[in-house]
């Protein structure tokens, strides 16, 4: 049984937490927070704290903290050569305190408050400086049910890029259509099939493979009647944006 | 039973007809195409033809030609008084010639060559000029398992331009994400689960509950770190575009 302490409380700590409860390779010994009143309703089911120096003795500690608060708490833990490792996309590995056995155990994935997670659905990309500690963090993924992959830090830091291309500005796409379609009193939720069948066609396509549309054929006369019926300057300064860089993808004449 | 001739052989016409052939409610009389090539695999289940003076007498006429065929074709069709449709999401309802009843099926999806569709998830779009034609269209669509919507032109104009968005656009953010991981040596296949996970997330809440990351956080650590990755000028183009959009949307300072 790997024995790990969870410091942090939001909702990366809260969704391992649940999920390494449900494991029998990994047991939560303990979970620290600045605060004690995010634990509180886990205040029966596992040794909670608020005070470094009450940390104790566990195979990993997994640092789930905000990026600015990475450094200074792996700083701050009062042992040595101990395997500590963060969850975040960008913080590079040599960031925690190089007293440590030092990781990263980034989990790929938007995670809600509410919503149950399924690890398998839950890409994680580990990150080790001595290799000694690679196999002990890969079991850890592995026991959540995760898909793992090994990563170093500039990898895993294209990854945190390009995540918030597919996730936030894919989303503030959504958010633009949903603008547009209230505004004409038609109805976004029309939309929500087409959505779910985009995300799903790139699961066994290549995006280059997958686009259809106006910007790919250079129906030049779609576009200009895309572009009249926009009536916000930025919702028409994304269509031309991104029309130019589907046709530069495909190779077609520019707008 | 409803009578239907198909006009046209790209996808929309082959998925059409195989779906009503499931159908108890609809039955595919005739399929014409300007050529017969493309029809010859449907040669033994469907009277074919490429000569409109052979058209058969039906209840409905769907013409799911080019948009820009669509006039000209409805003017050449050698009989009036019947309804006849087409499925576009940008042509106007008045485009077809006067002579027919005129309606509109648009089906609010993506189609692909290979794949099967599943017509539960194809919203229709229902148009028609005179209410008499609309519950004919209506029963149509209903057999396929479709949900339907009536919308007007300006409505289903409306949403074939938010389709553009949350479809061809964000197909081409999964593309750059590809462009990105891969120069780096990482995997897109990592980022496949977020894609499906974004997508989902706003099945049961909306983009504007759903948003998370550096935009909106105005995290402007990583955001600039960020900017700071990316290589080619016209990603970092899109990167501070709709990053100011999101701030937009969500009341953040700008970049």
């Amino acid at each position: 049984m790997i024995s790990v302490v969870i410091l942090g409380a939001g909702n990366v700590a809260t969704h391992l937490f649940k999920a390494f409860n449900k494991t029998n390779e990994v047991s939560v010994i303990q979970w620290y927070n600045r605060t004690l009143d995010k634990l509180k309703p886990y205040s029966k089911q596992v040794n909670t704290c608020d005070n470094l120096d009450d940390l104790v003795d566990a195979d990993l500690y997994i640092l789930t903290v905000s990026d600015d608060s990475i450094a200074e708490l792996s700083s701050k833990l009062p042992f040595e050569d101990k395997l500590v490792v963060h969850t975040s996309g960008s913080v590079g590995v040599y960031d925690l305190d190089k007293k440590h056995k030092r990781g990263v155990l980034y989990p790929l994935q938007t995670f809600s408050k509410d919503a149950d997670v399924d690890f398998a659905n839950v890409p994680i990309c580990i990150e080790t400086i001595d290799k000694k500690s690679y196999p002990l963090l890969k079991k850890v993924a592995v026991s959540l049910g995760s898909p793992t992959k090994r990563v170093n830090s500039d990898q895993r830091r294209t990854l945190h890029l390009a995540a918030v291309y597919v996730n936030n500005f894919t989303n503030q796409l959504y958010r633009i259509a949903h603008e547009i379609t209230e505004s004409e009193g038609a109805e976004f939720d029309m939309l929500k099939p087409l959505i779910l069948e985009t995300a799903k066609k790139v699961q066994d396509m290549s995006p280059y493979m997958a686009q259809t549309g106006p910007a790919k054929r250079n129906d030049k006369k779609t576009i200009n009647a895309h572009l009249k019926l926009l009536e916000k300057q930025e919702h028409k300064d994304i269509y031309k944006l991104l029309t130019k860089s589907i046709q530069n993808t495909h190779g077609r004449k520019k707008l």
